[in-house]
């Protein structure tokens, strides 16, 4: 079973930025700890910055590349209907994560663009969000 | 581990009405297989359709009786402040699942009084999203 | 032919309290004026000011023990999603009944939970309201 | 007993247009029907597309020349504060009737300018509607 | 000197219908009077309960034939933007006139499509407002 | 009959700022004029760019004083409750007066928390909205 | 005199929850310290958390059993239009009490559908908002 | 193939009222020039200031009489729910068109009831959006 | 001990205007009563329809110079950030009162600016509302 | 003549995703067919998922390197300002074009940014709005 | 070169209250040390609570006594659209400064009726702030 | 000491497109003049059309590599929440400029997701604006 993660803007800064809210262990040390804990599934990552390169990502490994997406879409959860619009287009289920819990922070984050067209969501409990959601999709993959 | 999961109002009726929301599964067999699969773990269960004995099952529970909470709080997620606060005023983590994806649905369910005052919130994988809450809490309960 | 009649909160002081509202009978004597005027229907009746009880009601009856529902949820008409949740649960046709003209009133009446998951509302005929929603599923009634 | 029903615009397609929300029944075939189940009431009939005739026929007809209108006033009811004043400025008693359940609509349909000076309002039953308003006005004649 | 007063919906029951908003006197009695105060001033006057005639009016006016319009276009002065769009098309001066003062009453009536687009509004003086708005247009046209 | 004139904050500035709103005449020389075509009303004036001020000279003149106000509040128009409820708190009539047409302009001052409490209000018609407003009074103070 | 004290959800918790906002005194504690101050005051008390329950109280109460009742109707006083009208209904003088200052507090707290159906509100003296609210009942008992 | 064009309120006035806005050209000089260009295609031509009898032509054109209709509602594009009823019942294609740009006009400009019961809108482009609007309609043509 | 107590707008008027909202008791006679009532407690009155001179007192008073302010901001209340600003500013504390239940009033009265600045609030108990505020201060000031 | 046709995010997979919405041309096979209907017009094309690059591009293009851009910014089309400053600062003439009818979908694709400062709008005809826009501005082009 | 320093209510207090937002300066030592730092530059000071009072001191200055007013209006930044007409009125530029990052406190202070008819803005800088409205205006006057 | 400017979307075209908003200077020889003031500062600059690129270089340079950073975020400080929380993320102090006044021009432009996370911002000043940053960071820095 093939996993890709995507996180979006700042997410690159995990573990160096706001450790209050976002705790700190940096992503690529989650991410071995992830690889062990599920061995048998392959998780790949990807990173951007740009919204752009998340849309382009996400119509990369849409079309049967993998067989879920895990996306932390960060600020662009919430001013984002392009990245919206990329997962409506492809058929690979995909999952929305948050670290923090985003219906504790301003208002504005409480509205998610990509909620509607995900699968479902898994926000506010740390790194642990991603393993939940690959949880999530072994069974997802199971039922199928 | 003591678990307790919470539904409330019309949770009593899965499996029997709008399946092609909530699914063809009754509570009662879903539980028993989540006692199966969690075999360590005392689970308990209660529903109500009632605003005020949910409240009051959240404080009789909610001072040491339980080491987590797992609440479905229906369609009062999205009109009951009172629930948020009897949440807020016990010390026992909680977590809010929804069977359906909420942020598919109409405007009204898109905010959620519950979800700010909880550990995270687990929704849109069907009946699922309770096993990945336990998942939640045993992550959360073997960090402490 | 069965129906039920559920009246919510504070219904129970009708001709009681705000006669220049509600009118100066009391729903007792109102129903034995009902059941004289259709005696070939048996009329049950419901009242509560809990908004759990009111679901639950509707719940036990929806499920082929009536032939309709005529439902006056009060002030929850305006406040409850659950109800609505409860009323789209069932297959029994429901009616939505006000005895005040509640467009007349202030600007949180003129929105209804309930009106949307409803078959149609009668509104502002003071007690007549009950007598046309009996009408309407006789006719419904005789049309299946 | 002398009873007017007045139809606004695009009401002269039914049975012709949007048969899944109209049903198709035209409204002379259903006038007729009106006439027969009500022999001792004068039922007098109305549609115009336009705004203007509908006031007029309203004020023509409000100063004690019939005992009571039914309005079906179309998208004019969502519109049109002008009919709302007509209705205000005559005493005969108005009933504000709906074919589909205006409730189940576009938010658009959801505000009526005309329920607040109506005497009630009757919605969702199809066709029904106008039965029940005639039996709503019967009654009210008969307790003056 | 010429002046067209045109009056919209519902202006035509003036005197008749609701007396205590609009006072007792009807409009041709008070047009007599306004003729006899001004006597060198030849006033038409015109009312439609129908929108599209209002502008038809308004266009057949405003080219030259009038040197000035006093213009009450009673509830449609809240939902006509057409109406505005033909004061605004044409060069005659255009005065808004209220018989009641429209702030004191419903919300809907406090915004004015029509304001904007005329030289002025005089509002809340009963009929008196229509001499003032003459008074207006007098002094505008010796200013000329 | 005595009349008072009360104008608010950087109405003192007429015909010296934005003379393309306001045009270029000075209220000095512009109450003169008045004066002069109402020579058998006794007119008082009085400014203050002080909503305290106005507040209080409202109440002194608002008991018997003066047999009416014409109350140009500026931008306080706008954002004055207080104004407004020492309008209400007398029984002197006041008329609202502008000499711009504050509906042309930016959408604060679209809303008025004088005119509800006012008999009536003129604007738009530059200074000649105060001979308007005395005519009015006039007229009102010859009814009574 | 006889008073009743009504308090709504989570409000048993007193003391116990959230001191922070709400201090460190149990309610029962605080009950016997007041009936020590108002000796000559029979003074009941009823908590529930319980929507429905608290509405049935009320019009227990409000028919001439009691003098005066105190609510505090903790996070229903947000959501509950039926417990309003319940207040709406009875003819006993009601007063809405808060211990914390509910307008520091957020939004969604700032709104009372309790408040416009009440005598009066006393809100953020802690406790001591109760005893005030007692010495308001006097006085208004001894007026009458 | 035939089509209809349909103009609304004051476009009666093209070439004569603010050209700024609408240019100067009259609409039958442009009809002349649109039959020249399009000479196999038969074009009739509908204005009215009236809403109710631009409904009344939509629905007497629109069932098999003519093969497209291009609408200009004019400002009932912003008010008129009703005509938006009449294009939802007909079974011909409806194209919007506007000779501004009404985006870049006042807000209320910016809403269409129009445009989702349409095919789709052309606007902005002066009088040629009616051209564009013909070539829209002769190439759905041929692909049916 | 010392209290203050601030009057703002209007209230000057109190006993003479609107006796329907505010009482026919002028605050003078009430002052009186107040001081014979707590004759061991100094209490100052200050009086102002001005905004300015309203914070001037509250900044001169409120460094140590007085025990508590009793403050009825009126209409001020719903329209002044900068009162807010210095009640913030000092450390005596402040309680908010209100003749009139201001949520029985319209909109605008239902936001205070100042209560979120005050220890708590009372309002609706006509003059006796600064009576319980009086209560409030000494409890207040026994606890320090 | 010179024409760019740009594509903002996710047009890539036009003929690939949603069908239902976008049809099956893919847009390289739609780009020869414009070719070919327009032989004498030179098209190019650009088309990215990032905001950025879309700026870029229309800074690039946009003085003097083409007679004019049809641009359909996808989802950007309701997000970005950032492209519409890019519009206002060039001088060719760009045209919003959008396959499906924008207004037919969810709310937030009823407001562009980019709409108010284009010449105009074609909206809803499928693949062929892109060659109306090419009539519009070889029209405008000839007009120059 | 001239330059008049206008501070709004409660910054009389600087130095004094809420030291945690405004710093621990007093506003008469650091008005010292700014005419030390621009010895050559002749700078003015005036302070009021009073609304009134800044709008006569802007306009006082505003006619060529001044070479530019730096303006801190405090709380009636945000509630004083007469401050902002006095701005207007005179030709004098002006600059709004602030103490605090207002967009940083509660959202009532993110808006300003002052800013769209000053120079510009400089906002969060502490006192620092003023130092830079001073350099500012130096490079105006400078231009000039 | 080292500072950074960064400029967003189309301020690259500064001099070149809207002169009468931006002025005609462009940047680079603006930077000269700068650097040429401030000879002792080292200044750098980076200008992005791209929001990820923009983020990436607030990252880059925000952990020490310099003392301040100058943000012109163009449009993107309307609409970009990542952008805002790259500035949260680092610990350098970030300066929010902008050329013209905001304040001036439409709404969307008065909010701005980056103003709170910033020290300060500073606005319509044209390109001065860049050079009272600088003078700010200079003073902080001597601060620290």
């Amino acid at each position: 079973m093939n996993i890709l993660i995507i996180n979006g803007p700042n997410l690159n800064l995990l573990g160096i930025r706001e450790k209050n809210i976002y705790g700190n262990t940096d992503f690529d040390t989650y991410l071995d700890r992830l690889k062990t804990e599920f061995s048998n599934i392959d998780i790949s990552y990807f990173q951007s910055n740009n919204e752009g390169e998340l849309i382009t990502a996400i119509q990369n490994y849409g079309f049967g590349k993998t067989d879920g997406i895990i996306l932390n879409a960060g600020a662009y959860t919430h001013t984002s209907l392009a990245i919206a619009d990329a997962i409506s287009a492809i058929s690979t289920p995909v999952i929305e994560v948050h670290i923090s819990n985003i219906f504790k922070r301003e208002q504005v984050r409480h509205h998610s663009f990509i909620a509607p067209v995900c699968i479902g969501s898994v926000s506010g409990f740390g790194l642990d969000s991603y393993r939940l959601a690959i949880e999530a999709l072994k069974r997802l993959n199971a039922q199928e």
